[in-house]
């Protein structure tokens, strides 16, 4: 699984650079010490060992996971303190609470009273406890109760009276942050985020609720957050490699993506100003997340073996199955001599998530140093 | 891996109607056999043993694959008669020339001169011999030389004089059928696609080389095309499920879309009239084929278990990793009460081949029966 050089690789083929990774992981580290608030990391991203190590080092070891598959798969590895950070449903349960019987604390998020009851007579069926978290909807994208809805201490009453269930605190995700225009605005989406957690366990507190944990995050709120009064840790992702999506955000620079798609130029087609490959949309992902940005990367920016950006106009204009065609945004003449066929390319992704979970694992290089040093393997399915 | 009902797994998860599978597979034959042509099913869409079985079915017996790893999986089931068709790279020359080597006829695509020298040092290498087609552009839209092009005869006579390499003939592939707008332009699109096969075919021969694969096809053009003189053989791979794109198109009804995504309802969010799944764009892919068309489906159709479509109003209107928001396109007061949490819906697809390339294999049922009777397992990778 190791050929020594990222030019012998079969393509395409994702990649991942260990240095970059290194790199982003010590700046939320850092930024979160500063702010001295703990770190959950969300491993939903990177799904793999050795990212999760890095990504826990130095914090309490408690990790976040979109899937049951994922919390098997971190249990497996060794860690032991799991919230699966995505609303319960019943069929999930009995895997979940197996996990908690073989020593693991699984902590699950719900948002609707019929959810409690699931919960308990899960627990209860495996003679375990159950943490359950409440979601809690700071910016109307997705999921949770608003913090000032009348069914919060409802809902949260009746998990602190159900048998199996332990009541363990709020969570909220400021989604929405991908959708901010500028820095200041991720700033007050960050307050926003905490505020929402914050009030809500306030609110609890005051109905005589125990709450000990108060989760907020996403990696760009992550980053631009000030303000951590009454807010107990903090859960984030994509910041394990970023993405151009990140990038245009203004929350890391291009140089900073850690992930790429290795791929071989196929085809020329002079008369259209377009090199064609063979990363189609099976290995970058149908993610347009850069579409509506200041900077529509089409799907993915190209890079040189090394990679490095060949020129901030060269990008992945559309894809079909197998095939990604590569031209100029801006309709600049493209030099096709450049890029022979059978030449290499990196492409870098518009949503790292996604480009990701294309791949059953990582081809890991340290730098622009083309040899590969590891193999690391994805967590699949669900 | 068969619990006995679609109730009982796993979400999210991806189901396959065989009864629709197999009415959609006799379509096709009947149709190419009424116009008296040949049929190469390309199995890109299905990835799996059962249903290139189905649509090989009183067919030679030949197939289309989209990556090296396909047309592996297909050698050790069987199958000896295989056309690559994405433009070759020099690295999966030695994989492919290892299946010619253990007994099949595989047929590589290219488009370049720079690739014949490839296709023969490695045939050379391996002590084998490679058929070879030339790509032909039809429509402007992706790879291939046009039937006119003064390269056309040179690289298809460098094939000809090439030791290890066999001019088996030419291919084109009419993807631009996808964004005709009436059942006409398909027609004409069809036309078209073999016109192009058959002028490159015509040309070559004029130039004395010898020709006897003209292969043509996409799923819209082989099922409304209605002159095939000249051509050997249709591809076509989707319609053995259809989607959403291809009834948008006029191509199949949406009766007839065999895949869906199994997911269960985890959230209601009653102020924003939505309600929350467990299949976000790792079960459905982020694929929106369907947002530039008649209608715009969102991220998928939503049907009942058994599935029904609910009313095809109810749209799964955006996802996030774990998540599908599922609300009406038209804005309409949806009854959240006839979805309760917990209760499971069907999400019929975009683009099957995008959703299908989510999952490791397809929990198979057959018609409204909710009983699973087999599970048909993807090749996975490249």
């Amino acid at each position: 699984m190791h050929p020594n050089s990222l030019a012998q690789i079969n393509t395409p083929a994702l990649v991942v650079d260990v240095a970059k990774v290194t790199s982003n992981v010590e700046r939320m580290a850092a930024r979160l010490r500063q702010h001295q608030v703990g770190l959950r990391p969300h491993v939903k991203t990177a799904k793999c060992e050795a990212a999760a190590a890095l990504m826990t080092q130095g914090q309490s070891g408690g990790i976040a996971v979109s899937t049951v598959a994922e919390a098997e798969f971190f249990f497996a590895l060794g860690y032991r303190d799991i919230t699966y950070a995505v609303g319960i449903a019943a069929g999930k349960l009995a895997r979940l609470a197996e996990l908690v019987a073989r020593g693991a604390r699984v902590a699950v998020l719900i948002d609707h009273a019929d959810q409690v009851d699931m919960v308990g007579r899960a627990a209860v069926a495996a003679g375990i406890g159950l943490d359950v978290l409440i979601e809690i909807d700071c910016d109307g994208r997705r999921a949770g109760l608003s913090p000032t809805s009348s069914e919060l201490v409802r809902v949260a009453s009746a998990v602190s009276q159900r048998v199996g269930a332990r009541l363990a605190g709020v969570l909220t995700h400021a989604g929405g942050s991908y959708a901010c225009a500028t820095t200041p605005d991720i700033v007050a989406m960050a307050r926003r985020e905490c505020e929402a957690a914050v009030e809500a366990a306030t609110r609890l507190r005051a109905a005589g609720l125990a709450v000990s944990t108060v989760s907020v995050g996403s990696t760009p709120t992550a980053l631009f957050g000030d303000a951590y009064a009454g807010v107990t840790e903090v859960r984030a992702g994509v910041y394990v490699f970023f993405d151009l999506v990140m990038a245009n955000l203004g929350v890391c620079r291009i140089e900073d993506i850690a992930l790429s798609v290795l791929c071989t130029v196929i085809g020329h087609q002079r008369d259209r100003n377009w090199l064609i490959t063979d990363a189609g949309w099976t290995a970058l992902s149908r993610d347009r997340g850069t579409r509506e940005q200041p900077v529509d990367y089409g799907y993915g920016l190209v890079c040189d073996l090394r990679g490095e950006v060949v020129d901030d106009d060269l990008v992945v204009l559309s894809t079909s199955q197998e095939h990604g065609i590569v031209g100029p945004r801006s309709g600049a003449q493209l030099d096709l001599a450049r890029f022979p066929i059978g030449s290499h390319l990196r492409v870098l992704p518009n949503h790292a998530c996604a480009t990701a979970a294309a791949h059953d694992g990582y081809h890991v290089v340290d730098g622009v140093d083309l040899r590969v040093t590891a193999y690391w393997e994805r967590c699949r399915g669900w």
